[in-house]
């Protein structure tokens, strides 16, 4: 497994050299503590904590695995010690709200954090943040005595958190899901019923777990409408507010799966636990939408993070790993062969897994500002622009970035040739642990249907045109630029070439609605490569106007340019695969008789 | 994991309607038992061997994996009583020369059965896999002595073979290896050295072990003129021919990898073990290539193999399980929602999967008939084109399908969504197993530069024109037909274009060398997609014609014709991006210096 280095200079370069976070944080209501020294502080010792903490542990985590008993779940050694620290370091209570205990620092703060905790070790990130889910229902939908009693000890850390949808047999469609909350007559629930793939539904790490359960209410409406949200602890919280009496929840075994061992992926048995109801009867799916595209965050930041880890991976390899010479003549003659990194197809699988990572990284602090103004916004405007950019973005950071995370992934494991396929060097278990990016918070395909379906169709195109509007300005304000005719041009026609196929696609699903679900996924896949063009494209602009300003760092901004170049010239091309595919319409999908599939 | 059905069905419209067989066997020399009935009788009883036998295995194999002890390495519950029958069965000799047991079958034949026995269970599959290797290096450079002593009981099956190329330094670039071979005096040879990744180098299946060794002689050239090949068995062969005292080889450790468990992926140690020299001196790698393309179409299976089993169990499960109701209204009024198979989305990948299975079976069986005529011609001309024919395809079959094999696999996992990810369902193994064919037996960078630089460029493009020339061919053919049109057009633009950047290519590199790196990789996927639409169109015509006359059974062909239709719409716009990234050149990926890789 490589030693995780978190990339501090990418950090700070996409932070506040490509998005103005001094800027961005001064706009934002009472995030004065955010002061880009605070910032750099914090970052520089989340980063050692990931590094000297987290890293050495990922390999252990997947090796042991958890281990289920009777008593509950064990998780691998070294786990329980790290989050005692992670807790002590006040690291889960650093954007929760003050008045719980939080330091009340933007989101996007934590989520670089996020960044480094899931690269050095996603399956260990798990834990605190499946918190996540549980600490925004509360504060979104809590009572003040459900605050006081939950929400204070998940800030703290000493509690983790968790989301229970999933049933055996629903996922995706949580409108037909089962388990049921029978009213007792002190105000709290009975809740009955078996959840399956909950994500530190168990473990030793805390105290106590607190479940946030979907279940029916009786004579609850069928269907979506019918489903409430309760607070179902592992402990029933006693008195003075501790863990106390244990609740009918347990874990009834864990699943064997590809990746992310050292995360306990549950069975929750439900037999007749204690819960409290929270938000309104029948909205349980409502209440959780107002907070849908702030996890789907959280779990775009798995595609950043396997990219990451298998760049630094496969490039450490590359320098090191010796064979055959260059085609263009030998460059190491005193060696037996050449570093591998001289050979054209390899380099093109790092810049492939290089440009992933950093547009990622660019996607996701960007989407990561928006929901800081989501939250802390001055005005209703500004919130409301910043909640339709998120519901746009989200959608293609999850899908997009788990995707293309995925094939760095992969591409760490072809560096290492025959190497790469021995658990012993990690980069297969990084393709394991990426894996389950794509499936879980929502499929890759929910994901496309809620961009193309939900988010741009539903809102007449509006919803894209928020961000080909930036685009555009972004287009014009460096039309006159020739350095940057090279990315302007590809751009310009791009995001012409968007609104036309959306404004196909919108005309033919008028006459079949298959067609939606027919370019949902090469939309989607077409919508991540425009957004990296554009993301990419600005920061080719700002390591060029820092080049002809003159500067110390000339060798880092020419490697900005030179891979947005790369990006460009070999990995926008798929869009043209893409946008052919999206045209081939719903026919080529449906037309094959569902009993001719095989003989 | 899915209990294998063997596609019977397919494998006969491939072999007979679209390729056939019935001529093409009786044009060979020697092939006279190859009648249609016999060839039939054979696969029918294979498939029995490897649905009943197998396939129940297959997940067997992946969860115990090998044990390794001192005593040897111990293979999971099943393998060795599975081999036993397999020998029983008289499979390993079904395609070996008769004069040394064989049943003199053409190679065709056995390679549909490598198909079956493949997807049933390919870890279990490399045992007999690997003789393949010591079998050929045999048969070409054998002396009549060493052929009476191993061939005949590796074609027996009672003997199993390996390769032993891989050293820890090196893989693709065999010429730095360093394993010694001191000449004893009564003419045989002491082997030393240290071989790793030796797929069924120990096993409890077969009583004796004959590893193909490559090692250096004293005062051997250096690079690749100084390697030569050594016969080295487990066991000394003794007086009788039995298996007699040990040979100082041994396995000193099995490897933790990703997937294929079940098969043993050994250290092996020679300490001065005894071996023979095979082949002329400093010339084992040239006696290497004489089979080269055999063996890589082996691996090549593997694609095929891990496409088709994923398409079988993503089949079955988007037909039983329900979530959500179609786009376009409910399918499944009676059931709490319709089968996943009525999603567009689902469809994509299911339809992605059968047209990748498929074009696979076509593109494999097609490089087997002209195995059988490199083997079986009866003239010189007619051998030497199947040789130059498999020279182009042997890379594009092994790389293009393993590639596109792993795809298909993956999808198969997120067809099930997240019980796709868990172990018990098989589909995470079958991706974990799928990987592993990108790398070995030459990666997919490796077989890029193979048949870009030694076999198109090297050849001036006679190569490439060899194949083009078929596809020309095939369209004036259909030029009038206006049901084929649909097929003619798209492949008739993408021949000449084929042959338009190859020159573009050629003329760059003679200004640059890294062009043919540079451009390797994409041009070998684009060939890949390029002589699918050749085969899926050939497909079409062959099903078209079928119904034109009147069958009974439409549903196939039209399937057929469905899935042709679906692969020009939806894969072959791959290519688009793929013309553009090997036109982008090798400045965009060598521009970027070594050291400004990361900061």
């Amino acid at each position: 497994m490589p030693d995780y280095k978190a990339p501090l200079r990418d950090i700070k370069f996409v932070m506040s050299e490509l998005l103005d976070s001094e800027q961005h944080y001064a706009s934002l209501e009472g995030a004065e503590d955010a002061t880009p020294d605070m910032v750099d502080a914090i970052i520089g010792e989340g980063a050692k904590f990931c590094e000297q903490v987290l890293s050495p542990l990922n390999q252990v985590g997947d090796q042991e695995g958890c281990t289920w008993s009777e008593d509950g779940v064990k998780t691998p050694t070294g786990f329980k010690e790290a989050y005692q620290q992670y807790v002590e370091g006040g690291w889960p209570s650093m954007a929760a709200d003050v008045e719980y205990g939080g330091q009340g620092l933007p989101n996007s703060v934590n989520l670089v954090m996020s960044e480094m905790v899931g690269t050095a070790n996603w399956a260990w990130g798990m834990y605190p943040g499946l918190s996540h889910g549980a600490i925004n229902t509360l504060e979104s939908h809590g009572t003040e005595e459900q605050k006081q009693t939950y929400l204070t000890k998940l800030i703290s850390g000493e509690w983790t958190g968790t989301m229970c949808l999933t049933e055996a047999h629903c996922g995706s469609d949580l409108g037909t899901l089962r388990s049921k909350a029978e009213p007792n007559s002190d105000g709290s629930y009975s809740i009955t019923g078996t959840k399956i793939f909950i994500s530190a539904g168990d473990h030793d790490m805390a105290e106590n777990i607190v479940h946030i359960v979907l279940a029916r209410l009786p004579d609850a409406p069928k269907g979506t409408k019918g489903i409430s949200l309760f607070i179902v602890p592992k402990y029933l919280p006693g008195e003075d507010g501790s863990a106390g009496e244990k609740n009918a929840v347990s874990c009834g075994s864990i699943e064997h799966k590809m990746g992310i061992h050292g995360n306990a992926t549950c069975v929750m048995n439900f037999d007749g636990a204690k819960g409290w109801l929270i938000g309104p009867e029948n909205k349980g799916l409502n209440c959780m939408f107002t907070f849908m595209n702030v996890a789907r965050l959280g779990t775009a930041i798995q595609g950043l993070s396997h990219a990451e880890l298998g760049f630094q991976g496969s490039l450490d390899y590359a320098r090191e790993r010796l064979a055959m010479r260059a085609l263009s003549g030998p460059k190491n003659p005193e060696g037996s062969a050449d570093p591998i990194i001289v050979h054209p197809d390899v380099r093109r699988m790092l810049l492939t897994q290089k440009s992933i990572a950093e547009g990622a990284r660019a996607l996701i602090y960007m989407a990561a500002q928006q929901s800081d103004i989501l939250h802390q916004g001055k005005t209703e405007e500004e919130r409301q622009a910043a909640d339709d950019m998120m519901g746009f973005l989200t959608p293609i950071a999850k899908a997009f970035l788990t995707e293309m995370g995925h094939e760095s992934a992969n591409l760490g494991v072809q560096v290492f040739g025959g190497h790469g396929y021995i658990s012993e060097w990690g980069m297969e278990q990084n393709v394991r642990d990426a894996r389950i990016g794509m499936i879980y918070e929502g499929t890759t395909g929910i994901q496309a249907l809620d961009l193309l379906g939900r988010k741009v169709l539903m809102t007449q195109g509006e919803s894209l045109k928020g961000f080909t509007k930036l685009v555009h300005v972004f287009c014009k304000e460096n039309a006159d630029n020739e350095q940057m005719k090279e990315f302007i041009e590809p751009l310009q026609a791009l995001n012409k070439e968007w609104g036309e196929i959306t404004m196909t696609i919108g005309k033919n699903a008028m006459k079949n609605r298959d067609e939606v679900g027919a370019a949902s996924f090469d939309y989607l896949m077409y919508s991540g490569y425009a957004v990296f063009a554009y993301l990419w494209a600005r920061m080719a602009k700002v390591a060029l106007d820092k080049m002809a300003e003159g500067t110390e760092e000339e060798a880092f901004y020419n490697a900005k340019v030179e891979t947005a170049r790369f990006y460009f010239k070999r990995l926008l091309p798929r869009s043209r695969g893409h946008v052919a595919m999206l045209e081939a319409g719903a026919d080529s999908l449906m037309s094959l008789p569902e009993d001719q599939f095989a003989f």
